[in-house]
């Protein structure tokens, strides 16, 4: 049994994470925490039936650090800084949720979000939790840094073009986000009122932090490769698709292109690749730890649309990070997210 | 030209009210105002195309309350009362739409609303604006108190019943409200992802506010009556649908109640009663003016099941101001309703 | 390893019951039927993933009835007569999701389905699927008729009271059910546009089928009790909530009333009673198969308001099923449902 | 007073088109057709209130063509070239809202439709309704072929750079679409539970009809330049954006681009070109008959980001062809629109 901790437990995405964990076979959960409604259960917090509903919210100074295996971080960006160093210095193993171990380079995460970093050290340690893409890494670190949601999806959706070598020019992502994406905090974007019967573009362009991580992954940017990232709150819960344009080079085939998908995606248990003709939608991932993938070539051009569909709260966050424990921990990859 | 202002424009009823006023042939928006927009000008506040965007919100000590024929008073209970009064003193008639001078008894808004009243006076003076049953004072009233929105529903919903002397029992009505009904300020309950995908009870059984202004204007409580109210949030932005339940008198029949509904709504404008078989529904009267009335006898019971359906900012608020407005100035009372 | 065949596997219900199995770690699904689809995958009819998304669809002709221990029949009603009958003189025990079983007087069936039962005999053998009631019944069934998902939700909510002799007068449920329990059949009520910021009631009275089996279980009609029941559909996929009111004998005080729920469900995997203050909503239970409960006395009156929730998929469908096939195999009843 | 005829008058379209009539001062409905409903009333096929439910609906075969002086078409494509070709016979002048009189070339109408035109001749008179780009030829016209809603959204988007010779290369259209725009037939698509909480791209790169007349009116193809087409359907009833991605040739700024909008829409009553950090929603043109755009410079790159927000029932169908009356009969524009 792996001996869980879980720092910052009453956000959308903790509470993900414990629904899946309170399935897993090979993970207790020992402690939750919460800043703001320690001493609750979080049957208090969310409307959750027991036994999820049954667990006890503690404050962080009251976590045992070092008496669990694996701790995952699901505090804002900034904010967990501190205790994931915490968690590391007592000797657990770590998977962060937040941002604020995905840059490799301080001063690229400066840049971004604005903030110094205070545990440097440290960044140099954590592996970019995408196992599709480090998978060996990912095994042995002490850190993990889980990717963000829009991150994922456009990744997932370009890796096999940038291993290939034809990921150039312009490449454009239009990615549209259930609202869970936003957190839990109310706000008047995400107010019922405002926010059904809307569909709103925001940060678009070259302004949201996501596109930090996916340049970082992707190799941009590089001489002929230029990133735009147009993010969309659409009016669901759960999930998130991006649609993403690429100028083909003059000799790769539209078979070429499925190929490369195919070669690198065969094996991997959260890649469903759709057959030639379809397109992923968000229904095709909803509640499921997958990442679904359409390959299109708009015909008579060279323009190739990948669409690509995860649900923003599984693979794009808690579902991950729990492949990525069952990574670090060599279990089957797929326990607990089947 | 009827001259009009506007206090606290920045709500969903402010915004209605604008929208309708707009497009009314005799009204002639002069003024509005806003304490925390001040400055700003509505289409930076909602996303509102020009003309309606172009209008500009002031603080309302900087309103000239002496220099228009009508104030609209669109601040939330309690803040209300103030400037409700400093418009009747400078002379101005008023369509207050909050509950501040809804019940006539200073005792009982204290009761329900859990805060003094500070200007009693003025209570003798207004009137409950349901043209429905107080036109004729409406017509004359210097300051009309506009009714709540569940009122409306279930206040319409009965009436005819009230009148013919057969509400008797216990009275049940499950009410249903879109979520702008509960405004515009960001809360964890109207939270998207809170409210979507979700329906919710909320002060059921006595707890209600609405429930006095309905007791006051059904005659109750009384003897043998007692009412039960239960409002539910539903996930759409706007509309509301009460099913109410009486048990009808041994010797009246359907054709009897249908009668009485007749009777009472056969020349009012914004009345839709319905067919014999059919049913009020939310799609029967958004973006309108109408309240829609389906009567359904429970097959061999006693119990009648009506169904009233109203948009909640339109006869529920704003529209309902406008039809007041129309009969304050002897206008027709469709007139920019229609 | 409890061998499984599905009869309709192509329908919400057939779906999330396969989910459900795809979970479960002593079922394993042998085969699949479906009319219409037979030769594809269930990912040609769904958007889902592997390996859920893989299986075949056969004809029923082509399934080895005799070949699995359970079957799982998700048809239409009357459509489901037949093959329940051919299932179980195959010697499969049956758990049959369709109104068909569910009334113990073939006349009854008559009377509310308009259509002739031809499988008479069988009846009788039939135990009607709510383990909260029936789990003795049901552990030694051959066929297990699966309750509807509203009535599921207003027996549980109401059998305490049942049992404890307090179910009296006029019972009123007021239910509001997701789009899903409709079906998958397109119609222009179920068209997104119609159905979406919409609310509609519909059968209200005294003219919905699921009033006979609630009336069968809880023992109407009789002596003083009747019961009214209102349906009504709201825009949302999944979920459903029943505010149920009764007028309690004079003597039955709020404590006793709490004591009969907590005496009869104390020991219940499925049932959620809420704390004195809370209200069932419908997220309380969404993607779980909890019966979530709340109890609220209308304050200075004799009406208590029942709050039942449910997801019409999962307690009220699929999952319920599966919690039967625990029940008939010995299993934990929380097996592949926790 | 404009007697008007309605040709097909139970969709979406035909019912948002008799709402706006209603309110136009200018305009009146002498009849209105349905095959599937005639002899019945409006309020029979919509939840529609008084006086708009009263209007009666007729066949075809009963229309008095020659007694109007303008016919809205609302036929489906195909079906409305004889209709059109019959009352352009009768002497009436029509707004035709289906696709048959929108391409110049019968040859284009036959590849992108897939059936011959009937009525080549009067392909010849017919002018492309955007006022935008044709009023003068509106103003005149005895047959306006009014555009599709992705049509609209788009062109409006990329008109000034089109005039500006700043159209090159690739250019790329993510277009998201409210569910009415489908239709009201109902399928497995637009059935709720599919639509809700999904998010489905469709026909993309080529494949969509509209991409004809988009390229009719913006000079494409043509050397360099090259349209990608990206529709997508969203769980919200009325309102699509348009993100379109164009590559700036060197030489232009911002600035330019701005000034080009601003020459180009400055007098225009129904464009609303937002301020320079300000993105489109669709809020902002929802019920309305503008259409608002935002640009963006993605910063440090040359591709320009237009966001193009329209009510496709509105500014994309029934109000662009009020609209268009409007311009016709030498009417402010804006008249029945405001």
């Amino acid at each position: 049994m792996i001996k869980i901790g879980v720092i910052g437990a009453t956000g959308y995405t903790g509470l993900e994470l414990l629904r899946l964990l309170g399935h897993h076979p090979a993970a207790r959960v020992v402690w939750l925490t919460s800043e703001n409604s320690a001493g609750q259960r979080l049957g208090d917090v969310f409307a959750v039936p027991p036994p999820l509903g049954r667990l006890s919210l503690i404050p962080l100074s009251e976590a045992d650090l070092a008496g669990v295996d694996l701790i995952f971080c699901c505090l804002p960006h900034v904010s967990a800084q501190g205790p994931v160093a915490a968690a590391r210095h007592a000797g657990a193993r770590v998977v962060d949720l937040s941002a604020d171990y995905r840059l490799r380079e301080a001063s690229a995460y400066e840049t971004w979000y604005n903030h110094r970093h205070t545990q440097v050290a440290l960044l140099a340690e954590a592996v970019y939790g995408l196992p599709e893409l480090h998978r060996e890494g990912i095994a042995h670190a002490g850190l993990v840094a889980n990717p963000g949601c829009y991150a994922t999806s456009v990744i997932l959706g370009l890796a096999p073009l940038e291993r290939a070598g034809w990921l150039n020019g312009t490449i454009i992502a239009d990615s549209k986000s259930g609202v869970s994406g936003a957190g839990r905090q109310p706000s008047l974007k995400t107010h019922f009122v405002e926010a059904n019967e809307n569909l709103s573009p925001y940060s678009i362009g070259r302004a949201h932090r996501h596109i930090a991580e996916i340049e970082q992954e992707l190799g941009m940017p590089s001489a002929g490769r230029e990133f735009v990232f147009s993010p969309h709150l659409v009016p669901l819960n759960r999930g998130m698709l991006s649609t993403i344009y690429i100028s083909l080079p003059e000799a790769v085939t539209e078979g070429d292109v499925r190929q490369s998908y195919e070669a690198m995606y065969a094996h991997e248990p959260f890649i469903y690749l759709l057959k030639p003709t379809a397109v992923a939608t968000i229904a095709h991932t909803q509640n499921t730890n997958y990442c679904a993938i359409g390959l299109t070539l708009a015909s008579g051009t060279r323009t190739l649309i990948v669409t690509s569909s995860i649900d923003n709260l599984v693979k794009g966050a808690s579902g991950q990070a729990v492949q990525n424990m069952n990574v670090m921990f060599a279990l089957d990859e797929r326990t607990g997210l089947a």
